[in-house]
């Protein structure tokens, strides 16, 4: 038995273990979402996707081959519809989407910048992810002056994971014709009264186009998809960094990890190795 | 000599009186950008535009054949993306773009409601314009409520004129797949401390796109334009209303009643008849 948690969105992968379903056989490999927990009854097996590429460290498919690496692919791609030398920049860069996200802009031949919040996760992002340049958000006196010194012609895609004074940041750096995909916005989910961004009208002048999305509706692509990276991981074209915590009890200070971004790369949780 | 200038813009018809330009002759009738005067040396013809329905009045080449009427057939059309059946909202609807979107809407089959800010404006929109509803916003103790009540499921396309308090109103109130057309936040251009709207990340949940645009990437559409709303015109399919100030002298207290929204419809500046 082999199952691998995601914490936050437990997002597990799995071995069947029994079925009453025609798609899914006893012993199949598979991932989607499960409660954090060693054994899960799935109901509802339409969530549940079989893993093609066993080959690959079975941790990838609560990552860069789960929901997050869809997440970045089809916010990237079908949102963002980048272009090569686009200017891109990422915030929340180390974390599973984001460090997926700026790997694709450099195989699409963008130039590509990313946020994080600590020296580490900067460094990570340009010594292990290829990205042409990062910096340490926490760090940054004024955030338009680090955008400014980043992008001194401007950013063309902005990949959105933060909002707040962020987006405030990026909105008059943007170049003509821009793309904001707006995947998440989590700084402002906790706050009483969140900030918003107070220029939006710079989205006039400059032809903006921002545009949320969310990643269930990419699930009929998931095949195409999870081709396309197995390939890209199997080139050495994508690396891939994790934080694996080891046993169900140490699910909770993962979770609250999180929150105060101790984590580098996705978090995991080993429940049980084959 | 016939010249009616739209006063905002500096947007104006007139006769050209002498041309060294090629495609422009002595007599032709154009309309384009001028100075606020009788007569005006154009040392770029690039942005005149001949006028081909001069059977038409000749002042709706200043409003709905001319650059409010492209701003409004470009921003519903081309950005918003309208289906027969969405439910439309615009803001600033008794304007001379808002007036032409509600009735766009209106002939895409479209459910539309206005906002405008007196109720005598609001009066015009349902009795000469055809929106199905409209409110007017400055008696509205909550802006939410009124969209609740005239959207009781929920808005797929704003047409955005004013930014700002109405935008977080109608935020929350969007549809799935919603579309936000930006065309202008007029209640933010005087503001020290723009507010912006704090509850964007409605964006994501709801996969809505929120995109500015400026008529001037549009100019190269515009005889097709012109045919197209020659003929609504023509068949009665669209309703103009105006508000015409007599003589150059007047140009000041037609210019400083717009901010005050005294204007009823499109405010235009008679210089000369023919």
């Amino acid at each position: 038995m082999f199952l691998l948690s995601n914490v936050l969105a437990t997002f597990s992968v799995g071995r069947v273990v029994a079925s009453g379903h025609p798609n899914f056989k006893s012993g199949d490999l598979v991932w989607g979402m499960s409660g954090c927990e060693e054994y899960t009854l799935i109901t509802d097996p339409e969530s549940l996707f079989k893993i093609n590429h066993p080959e690959l460290p079975l941790s990838y498919y609560t990552g860069v081959l789960g929901m997050p690496g869809l997440t970045a692919y089809a916010g990237f791609f079908d949102v963002s519809k980048p272009k090569k030398g686009d200017y891109v920049f990422v915030s929340s860069a180390s974390g599973a989407v984001g460090q997926l996200v700026g790997q694709l802009a450099k195989i699409t031949d963008c130039y590509v910048v990313g946020s994080a919040g600590s020296d580490e996760k900067v460094n990570l992002l340009k010594t292990k992810f290829g990205f042409d340049d990062a910096f340490n958000y926490k760090k940054e006196e004024d955030l338009n002056a680090a955008l400014k010194r980043c992008f001194p012609r401007g950013i063309d895609i902005y990949f959105e994971n933060v909002g707040g004074a962020m987006l405030a940041a990026v909105l008059p750096n943007m170049r003509m014709n821009g793309r904001i995909a707006v995947c998440g916005m989590i700084s402002q989910y906790n706050l009483e009264q969140p900030n918003g961004a107070p220029n939006l009208f710079c989205l006039v002048a400059k032809r903006i186009r921002m545009e949320g999305f969310m990643v269930l509706d990419y699930f009929g692509t998931y095949n195409k998809f999870e081709e396309e990276i197995a390939g890209y991981l199997k080139e050495g074209k994508i690396t891939v960094v994790e934080d694996v915590a080891e046993g169900i009890e140490n699910v909770s200070a993962a979770l609250i990890g999180l929150f105060s971004g101790r984590n580098i790369g996705k978090q995991l949780v080993t429940i049980a190795r084959e």
